[in-house]
Order: structure tokens, then sequence, then C-alpha cells
């Protein structure tokens, strides 16, 4: 049996758990100004992206994770032409909106240069050339500063691909009211945001922040979360607009768009988003809600 | 930070990746005819059976897979009264058997006494007095021989909660279609089977032997998953029964029959068994999976 | 191959390594009102105790600290009668300390009551049944207080079994000019005095005051050191005494009054106390001395 | 407190105990045709060449491992002019070796290409330059193969530095009567032959089995070891002549040849060899070593 020995990356699930993963190859391992990135070979996982030691996204399973980040929100609104990624620095989230043939523009802003360059020299499998389209445009600033400072109803749809709201205080004030009330004044009529928001399971309170938050922002919006194996934890994100009640996208509405506009992807579906909505989020039994877990 | 160091719990979860977890205290350590035996107080997750290195039930979420292994059957069925566990050994799929007042018989058969003694002894909130209840009968057998040789007709639901389908040598001769076609025949009109089927995703080819298996004993058949987080990795269940499509049991049917028999749940209710089912199993993309995966 | 993994043991050596054991069994885990207690049967290692995640003694190996410890001290005497042990819980010091039969009372004194009786309890192969020698005397107390408020000129030979001069707050005051100096006035003519010194390589600072402060207690000391594998690290230990230098102990004396004394050991003999005094310490070399390490 | 997590090394150092290393740079990490080969900095240890999972020198403590290694071998011999290294790619024993002026020639047979490569690009810290040494020759080739088809009587001190006997199938032609006759066969006239032993207590039937071969080729051979912190382990030599009896060689003689000599040392010296010597190598207790251990 192969040990996982020799080098290999350990990442804090939580305070009590870790992953361990055997690594093949360490492909860069360096600390910009902001971080520490890795970016490794994993065995079983292939390629991965490792920021401040946490699996950012792995070629086996970084779809689940891109696909029901963007493709909810973009099926949401009828013709997506502007849309804003804060974050997503591998190209990942960049890739499955420029499958939506009425994007016009793309900008994708992320705080760190190193991790755009490492991904675009290194992680191929993962970005798939999306830099290069010439929709993208790719900014190196704080995302937080972004927001706070850009023109009103410039976006159709807002992706936040940005740090889990439990990794500490760097996400302290990015999934606040306040920073969702400025994200909705970035979005015109019939706007979208959708943001990944941590674990509302393991992480019950941080992501009842994210969903407040977003709550007190929006008029509408679901809850959907799926496991991703190589995080060795499951991710939630929250879509939301005023516009439309994502809660009543049909499966065969769903469906229907992603085939108009020939986007083609890997697990979501009309089905499975349906599914998804349908689910909820996995929270703490009510017991131990009350007893404040 | 409190480390992980000290005595801590390293679970295998695929060849090429560990989990590890720290460990509060160290109820029972030993060696059965059959297994390595441990019940741990784990850091977050509170107490637990760990089988072979394998945890087999937290206190924290053993819920969730125990209410999607059993539920769904139990409400499939219109009026279950004898009901076959397979395993299940620390007792919790027998206590959320006898949950449904129709129940007359739960016969559980687990092949390894120590641990149905250690989990009766250091258990109890898991078991929850489960054993206690006088329509509950435990064998100590092999669950193999016993389907095997038991009288047609006498069960209404089968459980299986037996060992993962990819754990080897022993679950071989489990999830076969001569194993489903005998555990049918101990069915009797209207019977219902459910089993957990290991990963899908992870584990694809043990997964799809496992669906292989009950698709040709049964007519009818859904599949549905759900992360456990102690597990470090997703959990997925086949329902199957010749006499009723489970795809067609509506929300709302669940839950009235859950709310009639008095049944609360923590996690499973129409809705969400609903969400589950339009969900389906994860599996590898098709690209991959035409690689042989 | 067998890969440690189930249950082990993750012990902290230096800041930036670990060392993991597989563990067998767990006889014991506890936390006192001092510390955590563990007894486990380490693979390759056999029974072994640990206090905070640190081992102290292991059945293989543990004859080697315990012997350097206590024979160089006892033989350099001409008459032990009357020897405090500071520490030393698990009994092996008393042990060795028991095989020379001049002495008439060994007075150990451990802080803690439970490390005495769960070593008592399991730990048979260790203590030999050094605790219920008559000659032997368990005091449960703080050693530091015990010194500090004891008559003057009690003791031939003191044995300093005691917490690792790295380890943190509690060492602190252990090792100072001011508690050496209270240790000396408890020592009649011809007295000596033996303490382990932790690592004099990777915890050369520490060793440093150590040595110092047994320096400016003492007329003459040696230094001496062996790796012990169970600590995956090697341990220093410091012999002084004002009434004879033992540099000029020889090979000779040494086995001569071992063999007048009776005493049998495993390890340490005349040509190796000769041949680890001329080896002195492992220090780390000049230069990074000089760099202030 | 800094937690080894992210990128770390994890080494086997017997079958049930791992070592874990922080590892705060990966400068290379590839597999040669040979072994899987890694230049990382380890935290505390510094920079280090791991081959197949195993630290072979490390930056903090290389020094006690080559000084140990070859200067008692080179001091032994009068007048060193060729010496052989079997093994040693990343240069330290040709450092020492080179240190003596007497010496005309420096082979050293490294069989992979690849090790002598990354330590040249990424260790001058450890090969100090050695490898632009005039005298130095590097042969890549099989040193077994070197040594049985090589001239006799063609040098004066063979430095075994290879793989560890206990490290499986390449090592078992290494250290057996044959090949220790063979080694001799090249030495000529008041030849040397050094080499590294493994470990004595923990892998004690190699060690017997490397000191048989020693014994049975070469009249005079004395026994030593030292603690490697890095290692995790005890590494014992074996120094063996027939023309003189090392364990004759003062603490004076040896002192003024490396002064005569003008070679600098961080440890190894005249007192520390006498000490080294008398202590001997560290074996399992005569009772465990008729249990056949």
């Amino acid at each position: 049996m192969a040990e996982p020995w020799g080098i290999v990356l350990v990442e804090r699930v939580t305070e009590y758990l870790r992953a361990v993963h055997a690594v093949r190859r360490v492909l860069a391992f360096e600390r910009s100004p902001y971080q520490e990135i890795a970016v490794v070979e994993l065995e079983g996982f292939g390629k991965a992206l490792v920021i401040d030691n946490f699996i950012q996204s792995s070629q086996l399973d970084e779809y689940l994770y891109h696909e029901l980040l963007v493709h909810p929100a973009m099926v949401l609104h009828d013709n997506p032409r502007r849309v804003l990624i804060l974050g997503g620095g591998e190209g990942a989230a960049l890739r499955e909106v420029l499958k939506h043939p009425s994007v016009e523009e793309a900008v994708m802003v992320d705080i760190d240069a190193r991790v755009v360059e490492l991904s675009k020299e290194h992680l191929p499998e993962i970005h798939a050339g999306s830099f290069n389209d010439p929709r993208a445009r790719v900014l190196i600033m704080d995302g937080y500063e972004y927001v706070m400072r850009s023109q009103p109803n410039s976006f159709d749809v807002i992706v936040m691909d940005l740090t889990d709201p439990y990794a500490g205080e760097p996400a302290q004030r990015l999934y606040t009211p306040e920073f969702m009330a400025a994200a909705k004044r970035l979005l015109r009529g019939g706007g979208v945001l959708v943001t990944q928001a941590g674990n509302s399971l393991l992480y019950h309170r941080d992501y009842l922040r994210v969903r407040s938050a977003v709550a007190s922002a929006f008029k509408h919006y679901v809850e959907y979360w799926t496991w991703v194996p190589s995080f060795s934890i499951g991710v939630n994100f929250i879509l939301a607009s005023d516009h439309r009640d994502p809660s009543r996208l049909s499966a065969e509405e769903f469906d229907a768009r992603l085939r108009e506009r020939g986007v083609r992807t890997k697990y979501i579906n009309g089905r499975r988003y349906a599914g998804l909505v349908l689910l909820g989020p996995l929270e703490p039994p009510e017991e131990r809600q009350r007893e404040g877990q």
C-alpha cells in the first residue's frame, strides 16, 4: 500500500481535524506579500493550488465547486454581459463565466499577482486558457477596495470566490451587510450575486453571518452546498437577487438556458440545481443550535 | 491553537489521503476475533466507534447517516412490521427503525459480539437504549449466512448497514447479485431494501458494483448520498423495491407518513428526500468514466 | 508494511519536528490536576508512560536513561545510604537506586499521585516492584517545595529526574542557582547530585542554564549524554559533587564498585562511563554558538 | 506555536515510527532512474538532501556524520594519497577527505548523476565547492561494480557512504564478506576502510551482518556511533584496517595528526575519538539479544 509519506500536505480542516495528502510533485512553493502559495500535484487529486495551507482547487474536483459557484448565478440572469469575479485567481471561475456567450467583459479582481502568475504557468488544466480570452480583464487589487470604489450599476453578475468566512481576520469585512450593500450597488437591473459561504455544519456561526449579510441586502436568495473531496469538507453557496427569486428557477428553464447558450457542464444541470435548492444547507440539528453550538 | 498531537486517530480515507483526529479519551481499544475495535472521544465529534481504523459513527453526525439509511426505506413501506438490520452493531440503525410504531420485531444481525457489547457499555448517547426495546432482537452471526439460510417472506424492510464496498475482501460477497437475490427472497410483498453503497466519486467502480447488484434484483431503485463530516468522505445509499418506485415518493407523502407515525427526525424530511433523489449520486464526470477512472 | 495509522501518538520533539508512534494499546489516558497522563503500549517500544504528550519511559530503552541517571552518581559516592529522587514517578530511578545495598532509605518525591498510581498498576515491567521495597518512601508533593523546606545534611545522593529544562514554565525555577544551592544544602559530606539536563544540541540555551546552575553550586561536575530512541532525541546528564571530581572516577573503580555492591546493569559500566565522560556533551559548533544559535 | 502543517516531510524511522519535519522550501523534487530525490529546506535543520524519503544530510548536523565517517579513517592512515568514496553524492564526505593535504586524488563513485547535479546546484553550503577541487574525480556508476572491477592496490582509504544496511534489497550485496574482501583488495599497504553501518540498536541484525562482513575481511576494527538529530536515529560506523589497530590510536596522536595536516573540524578530535571507541556500539541488552530480538 502506498503510504502517504515523504513529502505530504497537511491541511487544517477544523481545529481538531487534519487532512494529509500524498504529494507527487511540488511545482511552486513561495511566500507572496499576502500569503504562502504552493502549486503541487497530489496523488489522486492531480494538480492543486494551495494557499496558506488550504487547498483552493484540485484538478479532480474543482469543476464541482466552480460549476456550482458560477452557473446558477449566470443562468438566473437573462442576459449577463458584464460579470465581476472577486478572487478566483486560478482562473477557474473565469473559465466557467466565459462559457456564457452573452458575456462581454469578465473582470476578475485578485489581490495577489503571484497567485495569478503561478496559476497561468502551472495550471493550464485548470484555467484552460481563460486568461487569454479577450473578454477577460484581470485586476490585481484588493476586492474589498474594488467594490467600495467602483461605479454603480456596472455589473450583471457578481461572483464572490473569496477566502472562507471561517478563515480569520481577512474574512471579517467581506461577509458583512456593508459589503453586501456595496456589492449590490454595483449591480444593474436584474443583477445577481453569488458567494461561497464556508461550511454550514462545522462553521455554522460563520455561515449564519454570511447568510444574514446576504439577506440584509437582497430580496431573494437560495442556499445550496456540496462536498468537495479535495477540501475534506463541504462548501456552501448563497445565490441572491432582487429581481428574480432563484428558488423559482425550474429545472427545465435551467437546462433550456444552458442549452440555448451552448454551455456544457460536467456536473450542474437543471435537475441537480432543483435538487440542491430543495435540499438546502446542512446545518446543525436544532437542539445543537439552541445549545449555541 | 490546539494542535492535534498527543494521542490521535489516523484514518485512511483513500489510498493517498489520511484524516487525523485529535482524541480526547480512549474508552476501549481491543482486537476481537474479527477486527480491531476502538471507542474513543474525538475532539469536535464526540464519542465515536472505530472499527479497523474507520470511524463508523460519531456523536456529532451519526444522525445524518442513520436517518438517511433508515427512514426513506421505512417510509416507502406502508406498514413495516418486521425489519432486518444487517450490521449496525452500535445500535443506531436499530434506534431509528424502532421509532416506527408499526415495527413488531427488528432483528439486528452483527458478526461481532464485542462491537455490540462495547457500544452498549460506552455509547448510550448513540444507541439510546434501543437494545433494551422488547421489539429488538440481536443475533451475533455472519449476516451473509443469516441471509442465505433464513426463511423466505419474513421481512418487510432490510437495512444493510455493512462494511464499505471498497473495504476489501469481506465486502466482496455482500454486494453481489447473488446476495441481493437472496436478500430479496426474505422480503414479503411490498418489501423494501436499502444499503449504504460506499462512495460513488472516489470509489466509483465499487459503487457501480453495488448498483448493478441492486438493479439486478429489484425493479425500482433510487440513489442518494450525503457527506458525513466525521467520515471525511461522502456516503451513498441505494433504496430499492419491486413494489413501489421510491422516486415517486413525494415530499408531501414522506412528511405525512413521518407525522402519522410520530417519527421525529433531526435531518431527513420530505423536502430533503425529494432534493436528494433529484440530486442523485455524485459520480465522476463522463470523460473520466470513459477513461476508466 | 504496517503503517502507523489508527491510534497513534504524536510527540513534539522540537518546534518543527514531530515523532509519530504506532500505538498498540491504551492502558490509561486521563488528566490529573497537574498534567495529562497516558500509559500506552507502543509498537516496537513496548509499554510507555506519556506525560503531556512526552514519552517519559518506554520498556525498550528506559534502562539507558535510568542507568545513566542513577549509577554514576551512586558509584561516585563511597557509601550512599540516604537517597533523594525528585520526580521519577514511574519508579525506574527508584528501582536502580535500590540496587545499591548500602541504601537505607530512598525518598521519592513526585508531585502527581496519579502518575505513581497508574505506574504501579500498569507498569510492573518498569518499576519492577520497587515501590514495595521497605526502603522506598514515596511522597506526593512538589519537589521544589520539598527541597526548599527539608532538613540540611540529610541525603548522600540527590537524583533529579524532573521535567525537561526546555519544557516551559514549570522548569524555570528548578534549574536555577538558587535551587541547586538549596539542593546542595540537603547533601551531607561527600554528597553527590545528578540531574538530567535536556538536550545540549537542540536546546542549547536551556542546557547552558542547567550547567551554569550546577557549576554555581558545586566544585566538580562532569557532563555526558546518550540518545534514547523512544525520546527521538538525545538526553544529557550532569553529575556534580564538592567532595570528589567525577572525571577522575576510573573505569576500573566504577566496575569494582558495581561488582562489590552486586549491582547488575544492562548498559552502564566502567568503560562506557569513561567513554561518556571523554566524549562530553554534544553542543552546537562554536561558529553557531557565536551566532547565538 | 508553529505547528508542522502545510508541506511536511514524513520520514520512516522504523516500521512503527515516523518523523515529521516542517518544510520551508522545496528546491527540487524528482524521480531519477534510481530513486526519488528531494532537496528541501527544513525548519530548524536547514537545507537537506532527501533520497527515497530518508534524510541523507542536513545543514545543521551533517558535519557530525561526515566528520565521524571520514576523519578517524584518514587519521589512522599515515599518508593517505588516494581515497575512494563510495556514495556520498552530496559532496560532504569528499569535502572532509580533501581537507587532508596528502590526498592526491579522491575518487567518488555515485550511481546517480542527478543526486550529484542537484547537490551541486542547490547545496553549496554542504559540498562547499569540493566538486571543483582538482583532486576530486566523480564517477557516475554503481559502486558495487566499481569495486568488483577496479585495479587492486590502488587506494589508501575507502569510505563507504552508502545506503543504510536496513534499507532493503539494494543494501543486500554491499555489506557482505564478498564485498568487503573485494574492497580490501583495492587497498594498498596500510590501507583503511570505514563504513557507516546503520543502527546497532533498532536494526541490530543488520548491524551484526555489517560487522561480521568487516570482521571477516580485516584484522582490526573499532565500532563507534553518534546520534544525528535530523536522522531521528543514531548511526554507527565501523573502521577497519589490517595494518594498524584503530583502538590503539590515542587521543594525542589523533590531535597531532589533525594539527600537522592543518585539518580543522567542528566536532571530532582526539578526546572525542577516544571516548567514542571506549563507548562502543549501543546494542540491545544481552537478554534481548538472546530472545533473538
